[in-house]
């Protein structure tokens, strides 16, 4: 069982999940971010009349509310990683074998895809998308790295301090994430590939997803080093 | 008392709550519950001058906040189904009588009817109101599926996991699903009856009703079994 | 002290405050409350455009936010009622003596008022307002009948089951009924009376206040009642 | 290590955090809290179509979700100030040397800049920018002293009572904070600052700022003698 899923339950001793249920989790995690994450933005798109700041409010009220569930129910079981630049961060702290990695990114992408193909078909729209939405340039690249480091940032401080309020911390850090960066914070490259078969008010086109992806994971790696120094045990103090 | 009750507790012994005030609480939280709904919808609808996003956003934020205070304040006298589907779905899983769940439905269905004409009365709307709203076809059964699923995932992970934040991830979860499903989650069939007698921005019209409910009973009993499977117990690890 | 705050910190032995705290505490809670409403209102409907569903938003995101953290640093002073009709239904359970009562809703009243002339500060606006927004009949006045019984089951549920998310369950109660009364659910004889002195957003017309005010106090009484049914002591069962 | 932090943290003996680090978390987090009071702003202006009310939402939701994260992660660190009138309050209260809080200012402030730049990067802005934003006159003067004054009473009543919340009363209190009070809230000499060196949606004319930084320390330093009276502690009570 990863780190993550061991810190974040505060009931010793703890459970060892199976690798089904642990890659189930994840898999149908990052299906049901996904559906929440494109259906909530053709729903936004479709009913906002041309104002894409009360789309956006209601993708990003859907997106964060979905993400604390999500994680409160699969993170017992699996972590609730649903995102390969997580998965790629607990790996670099030595959290996470190689195989269990590689198996939690594979569950991600395909739950991911599934996920989309889920909120076409409860919309009515053509299942199989490609997006032509361009997210291009150095600012939505930086915007990607800051928002995949700030994500790091906060999942590894909630599971030092307060593991029982991950789940709240990753949602509420997702909806500040949504308004506060140029690209509207994707940090996922699993959600990246994913968007990029949507081309609906939440995709991005292919020709412009490797930046991201790229970004995406240098922040992880960045983050998985600061964070261990930042993180790391201090002397206990005397005083209680 | 249901199994569903009995977790959601974390004091032990439990209290046994005699069935007038378990059925009370049914019958008065989905009366309250269908209130919100109806009520918000049509705030929303007066205020929002022609912009569904923003009445639904009112509409999302009402039910979400009210969803938390009712489970929470009626969940530990009935486990605070109003819903006929949790309550088939706890009836599947061995944890209530038939009996019991019978008189839920029929506190539930009244409940819901009381709660839409409470709405219409505050609102100075016509009491009787038969919906006018058609809400069908695949995609809508098909959103109706996945809504009511996703539904008994959460509660069944929460009451697993985290049986304090029921009503918490139970809220947060109808919070996502008002804007990812295009039917704009239902997922409760004492609501869809209730719906169709309300020709607001919340109704149904009567003949998209029945696709509805069984899609949402189907679902019920697939997430029964399904989460009997994801979330029964596993062996302990030997790490603490 | 009062039962309410008795029962609402989990610390046994409790402290006693001494009542000069516990009148600034209800004093400057109501005050801090009223400049909230009153000036989420100003600021709603200064910038929305016209689109009083927008504006709502505003004033219910902001009124929902402070109840939350008026009760949970308030609340072991004085049990944060910030409302007569609150301390009339502690008064009539016998967890007041009729000596506080008074004092409490007299420190209500005055920092309403208080807290709406601040307000008016704050936006330059003239200190000095009389109300011109008639809210009349009977719709309105079934609405404040609901708004405040559904507020007092709150808290009475709460702080039976759940006495440490007091705080938030009123807050989440409020930001329901904001939307779905149709008079936005005043639910408190001392914000009305606050609110007639405000011609802005959220005020009311002196002469639709007293039929305001009668609902409020009647459904005080009638929720007291019941609840003293619903949340009673029930057996203890044998099952842990 | 400051008062605050040690309270804030429930578990006994506390960890004593080296200097670099403590330093790190103020000019970390403060750098986020800008980067996202900026970044939000300029999104919801980009998008909202003109009106400020939906852009004040967007702002809103993303200032409030980042202030219960960055207070969640790194309050256990340093205290989680982000906020020079907040050192000055826990200097006032010696609950911090003067030199621990001549050291959090000038990182406060360094990151502050630091993160307006960010933000300025990631929408493709000019970096340096110097804001013409008008914000003067006695009322906005009097809306800061209100803002600070119940900021500071929010983080002593959270810590005396609740500390495990503080990090959600004080992203709520924001929440309110900047639709209630006339200016905004920008409550916090250190963000005053860097948003004058932005010509967005946030930003204030340096002009303007002296007034607001005068009465944020003024409202600190009342707030410090107020809340000292208010929650200190009081004799026990005989009942439990």
């Amino acid at each position: 069982m990863s780190g993550a899923a061991r810190q974040a339950s505060l009931e010793p001793p703890r459970e060892a999940f199976d690798t089904p249920r642990r890659l189930m989790a994840e898999g149908l995690g990052t299906a049901l971010l996904l559906a929440v994450v494109i259906g909530s933005g053709i729903m936004g798109e479709r009913l906002a009349g041309g104002n894409d700041a009360i789309a956006l409010l209601g993708n990003t009220l859907a997106t964060g509310a979905a993400l604390v569930v999500l994680i409160t129910i699969f993170g017992p079981l699996s972590g609730a990683h649903f995102n390969p630049a997580v998965t790629l961060a607990f790996l670099l702290r030595r959290e996470l074998s190689l195989a269990t990695a590689l198996a939690y990114v594979a569950a991600q992408v395909a739950g991911a895809v599934i996920g989309v193909f889920v909120a076409h078909a409860m919309f009515a729209e053509p299942i199989l998308q490609v997006s032509t939405k361009l997210r291009d340039g150095p600012a939505q690249a930086f915007s990607e790295f800051i928002a995949t480091f700030g994500l790091l940032v906060t999942i590894f401080g909630a599971l030092r301090f307060r593991p029982d309020v991950t789940p709240v911390a990753v949602g509420l850090y997702i909806t500040a994430a949504y308004w506060f960066t140029a690209s509207t914070s994707f940090a996922n490259p699993a959600v990246t590939v994913a968007r990029s078969l949507s081309d609906t008010f939440a995709g991005i086109a292919p020709a412009s997803a490797p930046a991201f992806i790229a970004m995406q994971l240098l922040a992880a790696a960045a983050a998985a080093g600061f964070g261990g120094w930042l993180f790391s045990r201090a002397e206990l103090s005397g005083v209680r």
